[in-house]
C-alpha cells in the first residue's frame, strides 16, 4: 500500500509559475497558435475544429503525400477516411481557404512556432496485448530535443494512454531529453480524446472533455482552450492520471457489459431462450442498460483499452480479472460464431468444406468503413481452416480488396448458389427492404446467421433456418 | 445443442382451451377473486394493492398472530416492516375496513375459492449456494392435493426462480400431485417482482410487468389482470422461462455493474486515484452508467440472484464465469473492507485488537430498516476475530438487538473514546449537517472509513485521517 499522500500536482510548482492572465487572454483573442502531431482519425478533426475556432493550427504528420492531399482539401482521388466522416470535407475546405489551418511534415518549424502542442498519435497494442507506445514516445523525444524551444509550452496527450504513462513516463522522457523542468519550463495535461469513429465531428461538439494537468493553472488553461474550440462541459480532474482512467473506464465498463451480454446469450440459447426477448424485458427498468451480444468488440478502443489497465495493474501487482475475463469472453465471440456455423449445417446436412458461404459486413461496426480489429477476421480465418468457399460482400468496401481479400460489388452475387449467408455487419443496407425481398428471390438459400441480431422471423424468407446470437436455431415456416 | 424448436407454449393447449372471454369479464367488472400465497416484504404490498383495485383478495400465510396483526391493520405493537413501507398502512386499513382484504391461514378453504392464485413466498439459497425451493415446492404440492378444487384456475409464481424453474419443477410437481394436466384443467404464469425494499408501493406502480404464461390466452389474462391492479405497461413474453429470466439478468446486471466498480476501485487505489472522480468524469459520457463501489451487496436480491442462473448453467453444462466472478468478488469485498482498516490503524499506530471501533450503519443499504445479507456481518465477524472492541449504532435499530448485537441508542457514545469510525451504511442521518457539527467535537478521533464515499474531505473534520472506497487514504489538514 502506498504510504504518500496524493497530490493535486503531478510534481510541486517551482519558481516559474505560468502565467494565468497571459494565456487566458491567448485564448480569448485566440492569439495562441496550435501544432496536433499525428493527423488521422482523431488529430485532422480536432485540428479542423480548433482552426475554426480562429486558431492558426498546424497539421503535422509523417506521410509527406498524405499531408500534401489535407492541403488539397482531400486530394484526388479524395483520402478515404475523410469524406467517410460527416461534415470533415466541408470544414477542412473552410480552414484551407481562410488560412487557419495547413498541415505539414516539417516537426521542428510548426512545433517551434506553436504555443500548445496536442498529440494525437494512435498508441495500439501489440500481438503480446500490452501498449505499443514507440509512436507516442517518438514524439516526445522529438518535442524533447528541440530543448529551449519547447520553454513556455503546453503539451496535451489526447492519445489512449495508461494511468501511470503520463507521470512514469511521459514528464521523465520529456524532462530527461529536453533538460527542462516540468511546471517551470513547461506544462503537461491530458485530455482523452472521447469520439467515435462516425461520429466524430458531432461527438467532438456534444460530449464534455476531461481535462487533467500537472498543476491546476495549466489545467484551467487547458480547460478554457477546449472550451472555446469545442463549446462543451470541461471537467477538470486532479491529474493525468485521473483523466486518463476516465477516457478507460467508460470503454472498459462497455467492455464488460458486452461480455456480459455475450455470456448470458450463449447461455439464453443452451435453455432455448432468445436473449433478446429477455433484453427486451429487462430494459424496461428504470435501473438497466441493454448491451447487446454480437460476433465480438472491434474498433481502435474497445479490443485494445481493457490491456492499458491491465499492465498498469501488473505495476502495483493488481490484475483486474473482471476486465480481463469479459476482455477474453469477447475474444472468443467469434470462435462461438463458428460453433453456430456448424451448428446450422449440420442442421441442412451440409459439410463446412466447399459449401459456399456469402459474408455480409467486414465492418467493425454498421454504417461505417473501417475494418480496424474487426470480429470479421478470425470468422473468416476459422473458415478458411475448414475449407469453407467464402465470397464476401460490404457495401463500404465495394469492389475494393481489404487484407487480400476480394469484395464483391453487390450482394446479388447470392441469389442461386449460397446456401448460406452470415451477417457480420449490421449496416443499413442488410436491413433494408431491398435487401429482405432480394432474399425471397434467392433459391437455393437454406439458413441466415444473424451475428448481430438484425432480423425478425416475421421478416424473412419462409423455410429457411434462422441463427441469431444468443437466439436457439429456428425452422421459420 | 438442442435440437427442438422453441415453442410459445409450454405445452400445446389440449380440447378444455381456457375461456378468453370470461375471464376477461372477470377482469373487468373485478368479479374475480384472488389468493395470494404468502402475504411478506412483497406479497402484502401486492395483495393490498389487488384489493384496492377492488377484487375480493385473500392474504394467506402460516404465522396466526401474523395474519392476525394483519386483520388488525398492522396490530398493537405494529409489525415492524409494514410500517417501514411508504404508504402501506394507509392502504392496508382502507382494504380492510372496506372488506376487499382478509388475511387467513385457512389454506384450502381460500385457494378453493379464489380464481387467481399468486405465489409470493421467499426462494432464498442455502449456504451451498443453490437456490431453496423448498417453500415453494411445498406450496405446489398443498395447491396440487387440493385436486378437483383448482381446476379452471390461474396459478402465478412471483416468487424468484431460475429460468427452468416452471418447467423442469413447478409444473411437473402440480400435474403429479393434482392428477389435472396444464393446459387442460390448469394454467401457469410467471409474474416476477420486480420491486425494491423501501420504494415497493412506488416501484408496483410504476415498474412494468412482465408476463410469461404457459399458453396464449392465459398470457393475456394475467396481462389485463395486471394492468388493472397497477397500471403499468405489461410485457407479454414467450414463456415463464423467459419472464423469469428478464427478473434474473435485471438484477445480476447490477451485481456484474458493481463487482466492476468494486475491482476498480482496489485497482484505482494502488495508482493513487480516486475512483469516486473517474466516476464524476465518465458518467459525463452519454453510453455510462455510474455504479458505486461499496462494501459488497445485501438484500434479499443481488446476493443470491446469480445462483439461480449458475444453477441452471450446471443443467446445461455452461458456467457463466463473469457472472460467478461478479458474484465472488463482492462477496470478497467486506474482506477489503478490513483491509482497509488494518491500513488505516498502522497509520495511527493502533492495533485492531481492543481499539474501540464505531460501527454506524448496519442495514443493507440506505434509509431502509433491513439488514437481509447485509455486509456488516462479515466485517464484524473479521472484526471479533481480530479481538476488536465494537460499538453498533444504526438509527433504524435504535436500542434494538440485531442478530445478539446491542445497538446504541444514538451515535453519542462517539464522542469521547472512539480514535475509529468505520461508516457501512449511507443513511441520511450519517450525512446530516447535526452529525458532521458532531464529528468535530469528537477529541479523539482520528480516522473514518468511509465504506458508502458518502464524505468529501472538505466536510470533516481537520487533523484525521480518511479512507473511502477506492479512494486513496489522506491525512486532512
Amino acid at each position: 500500500m502506498k504510504e504518500e499522500e496524493i497530490s493535486y500536482y503531478e510534481k510541486k510548482v517551482s519558481e516559474n509559475p505560468i502565467n494565468l492572465d497571459d494565456w487566458k487572454a491567448g485564448v480569448h483573442n485566440k492569439t495562441l497558435k496550435i501544432a496536433i502531431i499525428g493527423i488521422g482519425r482523431i488529430g485532422l478533426p480536432t485540428s479542423l475544429m480548433i482552426a475554426k475556432a480562429g486558431y492558426i493550427t498546424f497539421g503535422i504528420d509523417i506521410k509527406q503525400d498524405y499531408v500534401e492531399k489535407i492541403n488539397q482539401g482531400g486530394g484526388d482521388p479524395p483520402i478515404k477516411f475523410i469524406l467517410d466522416e460527416p461534415n470533415l470535407p466541408e470544414i477542412l475546405k473552410e480552414v484551407i481557404s481562410n488560412g487557419k489551418f495547413s498541415a505539414s511534415t516539417d516537426f521542428v518549424k510548426y512545433i517551434s512556432l506553436a504555443n500548445i502542442i496536442i498529440i494525437c498519435v494512435p498508441t495500439p497494442i501489440t500481438s503480446q496485448k500490452v501498449p505499443d507506445y514507440s509512436k507516442i514516445n517518438e514524439v516526445i523525444k522529438n518535442i524533447g530535443s528541440l530543448k529551449e524551444l519547447i520553454k513556455d509550452k503546453i503539451v496535451i496527450i489526447e492519445s489512449t494512454v495508461s494511468p501511470l504513462y503520463v507521470k512514469n513516463i511521459g514528464i521523465p522522457l520529456l524532462e530527461k531529453i529536453s533538460g527542462l523542468e516540468i511546471n517551470k519550463d513547461f506544462w503537461i495535461a491530458s485530455c482523452p480524446e472521447r469520439a467515435d469513429p462516425g461520429n466524430i465531428i458531432k461527438n467532438l461538439k456534444s460530449i464534455p472533455r476531461i481535462v487533467g494537468a500537472c498543476n491546476e493553472n495549466a489545467s484551467k488553461i487547458v480547460a478554457s482552450f477546449y472550451k472555446t474550440v469545442f463549446d462543451v462541459n470541461i471537467i477538470q480532474v486532479s491529474n493525468p492520471r485521473t483523466a486518463n482512467s476516465v477516457k478507460l473506464i467508460e470503454n472498459i465498463f462497455r467492455v464488460v457489459n458486452i461480455a456480459f451480454s455475450n455470456e448470458i446469450a450463449q447461455l439464453s440459447r443452451l435453455l432455448d431462450i432468445d436473449y433478446m426477448e429477455v433484453l427486451k424485458g429487462a430494459k424496461s427498468k428504470y435501473n438497466f442498460l441493454p448491451h447487446y451480444p454480437g460476433p465480438g468488440v472491434g474498433g481502435p478502443c474497445l479490443p485494445a483499452n481493457p490491456y492499458f489497465l491491465i499492465t498498469d495493474g501488473y505495476l502495483v501487482s493488481f490484475t483486474p480479472n473482471l476486465v480481463r475475463l469479459a476482455t477474453e469472453i469477447n475474444q472468443r465471440q467469434p470462435a462461438h460464431i463458428t460453433e453456430l456455423i456448424f451448428e446450422g449445417l449440420n442442421k441442412i446436412k451440409l459439410p463446412i468444406s466447399e459449401t459456399p458461404i456469402a459474408v455480409l459486413g467486414i465492418s467493425y461496426k454498421p454504417d461505417v468503413k473501417d475494418t480496424q480489429m474487426s470480429s470479421v477476421f478470425p470468422i473468416l480465418n476459422d473458415l478458411r481452416q475448414y475449407g469453407a468457399s467464402i465470397t464476401l460482400y460490404d457495401p463500404y468496401f465495394a469492389n475494393e480488396e481489404e487484407q487480400g481479400l476480394k469484395i464483391e460489388l453487390n450482394y446479388k452475387f447470392i441469389k442461386n448458389n449460397y446456401p448460406i449467408i452470415l451477417v457480420h455487419t449490421g449496416h443499413n443496407e442488410f436491413r433494408s427492404q431491398e435487401f429482405m425481398d432480394f432474399l425471397k428471390e434467392c433459391k437455393n438459400l437454406k439458413m441466415i446467421i444473424d451475428c448481430q441480431n438484425i432480423y425478425e422471423k416475421e421478416d424473412l424468407p419462409k423455410g429457411i433456418y434462422y441463427i441469431g446470437v444468443g437466439r436457439p436455431l429456428k425452422y421459420l415456416e
